[in-house]
């Protein structure tokens, strides 16, 4: 396997308009009802910017929410707007797809702090007629959904069939439970972890401070100055792309090979196709992404501490819940190995909720939720079909 | 544990001067008497600094050759010039230690490619008067090995008794076993690879690109135009150190404990002990360390194959050999682990060596070969004592 070609990409400008002006459906909700922060501050306005895919029934009963990941966006299952490629999800949302969207009504909002809609540091700021910037308040997993929570309301939906999301997205998934439980009929939480481990921490400490360290970032003030941090957010990128991939993974797909050479050059050019690929996948990043949502959105899942939030008993988060979930662990994934969804498991019988947890076998690391994974997808999809039949979902043609 | 006080440090000067007239012994090899490099150049002169400790015996029989890592250097069990800190491995060097000096005499070279007095990238280049910077040529493991043999020579000894090392420290022992055999009685690679996996290499180029990305870096030439690349090379220490400590270590150390506050203070600062932590690793890295040295040091790292060096065959390299083998490993150790391990031992097995295994029980990941794990003094002490009575070692006192 060897790095493709770099692809000719929309400039920064058509990601900043998608930051500023989406292309996608959004809503903003006004100045006369904020959004009120963990940190104690408010976001007024503030716009949440998403996609549905799909049909709501009559008694609004079959929508899924999806939660993206950290570097993901709304465009779960379409072409998207600044790299042309497909959704992100496109292997597990779609017709037919286990997130069948001949049979649900699919939502996927862009997060708080993200930038491809929703407010974030790449958004006006209205005080100033700027972008944010280090203006933006600091946010939370909590912080996110309380938006969502909104655009549910928006949209006229009392019960959510399901909320599912990997990664960041099951962060999310979960703090919906702890937060809004009677309003969530199921819930999957995929490769994700009830709270940040030192490691995880660590990882985006030094991402984070590869952006700060780049002259270009100018204090967060870059999108005023016309620069790009392309150099930090770049490093930041492959340093945790890393942590996405499992050891074997990287041996497998790379291993020692060299990258369109026969020997080594002794230099220091990309030899090894892993380096090659490396730098590709952060070049590529920068090109759709803002480096301060990524310094905002790593600090969240940082703050993230479900069991913190609720006396350091995380059960506490999920008493009285009559919430279906299916957990869902891969075997290979370092970044959130399966004990930290065994934790989420254990907090869940320990308030005796409605609980399968899969461990599913996979060399793929902790990508492997964004992946062709059978398993996954079968588990995703009975899990939700056998929901839907004990609820009594109305959809199309049944 | 929370982050020491940034301790006073020698300044840059302090470094460049180390570098480039070393307070430690050290011998420089006339221009007649070049080094003949992998890369096909040569270096001519070429200066190797170097550390002793305890007294060669009559017959010269009682050397042990210490090989260090990465960032480490000659001053083992010495005050450090630079740093005024203890010697990095005077846990296991000393009077009454595993590698006893009141028994054997150590010798520990700083490899070539390093910025401790033997000639590398800080050097001054006697073509130009000026520090090497990128001219340096690129080095192998072989080549470090190679300026060690010259050094062995210049110092009278034939055999080593023993060539002891951890991480790529072990892989100069391997090196040195598949080039001189017959000049090692025994042998010690600890913590270490035959060669390097593509998430090996993978991180090593996240660390490259960082140092590269600081715009104080200069193309490699900060040395003459007075910059040094301060956030760059800390922000490279910094990915590497969270891969020197499993992740266990890392949560038994700091967990999500805040760094001198009762709360999040909702910003970028160093809110978590673990940042404080790395924050710190990395800003005292760059005071005591080169960062073109880094660059060279981890390209020789990851150039590093012994199999493909022998045929594709890493048995190969081994053939023949009468050294005595004591591989260690560490069941944390996510760098190398003990597969690495594994496949050194069976490789030699496959020759017929004489060796002996030990996988050691350890939390601490990687970096436990520095610290205090009486496993490995029991190992490497036992190992060294019993090889000193089969050859019948003259010592002090025996």
């Amino acid at each position: 396997m060897t790095a493709p070609a770099r692809p000719t990409l929309a400039p920064v400008s058509t990601r900043v308009n998608e930051a500023q002006t989406p292309s996608s459906p959004h809503v903003t909700f006004a100045a006369d009802t904020p959004l009120k922060l963990d940190c104690g501050q408010v976001l007024a306005p503030f716009t949440v910017a998403y996609q549905t895919y799909g049909t709501l029934n009559a008694d609004k009963s079959n929508a899924i929410l999806v939660c993206h990941a950290l570097t993901g966006d709304q465009h779960v299952a379409n072409v998207h707007p600044v790299t042309g490629k497909p959704g992100w999800w496109e292997t597990m949302v779609g017709p037919g797809k286990p997130i069948d969207i001949d049979k649900y009504f699919v939502i996927c909002p862009n997060i708080i702090g993200g930038c491809m809609g929703s407010t974030g540091p790449a958004s006006v700021n209205p005080a100033t007629g700027k972008p944010y910037g280090l203006d933006f308040p600091v946010i939370t997993i909590g912080d996110m959904v309380a938006a969502q929570v909104r655009l549910i309301d928006h949209l006229g939906i009392d019960t959510l069939f399901s909320v599912v999301g990997g990664s960041m997205g099951g962060m999310q998934v979960l703090e919906w439970v702890a937060r809004q439980s009677q309003r969530v009929y199921s819930a999957v939480p995929i490769a994700t972890a009830a709270r940040h481990s030192a490691q995880n921490i660590a990882f985006h400490e030094v991402g984070r401070q590869a952006v700060m360290a780049d002259p270009d970032w100018c204090q967060g003030d870059y999108l005023n100055l016309d620069k790009v941090p392309r150099r930090g957010l770049s490093v930041a990128r492959m340093a945790a792309h890393i942590t996405y991939l499992s050891e074997d993974a990287l041996q497998d797909k790379f291993g020692r090979n060299l990258q369109d050479r026969d020997r080594r050059t002794f230099s220091f050019d990309a030899d090894f196709q892993v380096e090659s690929y490396l730098r590709y996948q952060g070049s590529t990043f920068v090109d759709r992404f803002d480096a301060n949502s990524y310094l905002y959105i790593t600090r969240a899942m940082d703050y993230f501490d479900l069991a913190a939030e609720h006396g350091d008993v995380l059960a506490n988060a999920f008493r009285g819940t009559k919430t279906r979930f299916c957990v869902v662990s891969f075997t290979s994934d370092w970044l959130y190995p399966t004990r930290e969804s065994k934790a989420i498991v254990r907090a869940l019988n320990a308030v005796a909720a409605n609980v399968s947890f899969v461990e599913i076998e996979s060399d793929k690391g902790h990508d492997a939720f964004l992946l062709n994974e059978p398993e996954l997808f079968a588990t995703v999809g009975g899990f939700l079909g056998a929901a839907a039949e004990r609820r009594g979902l109305k959809v199309r043609g049944s």
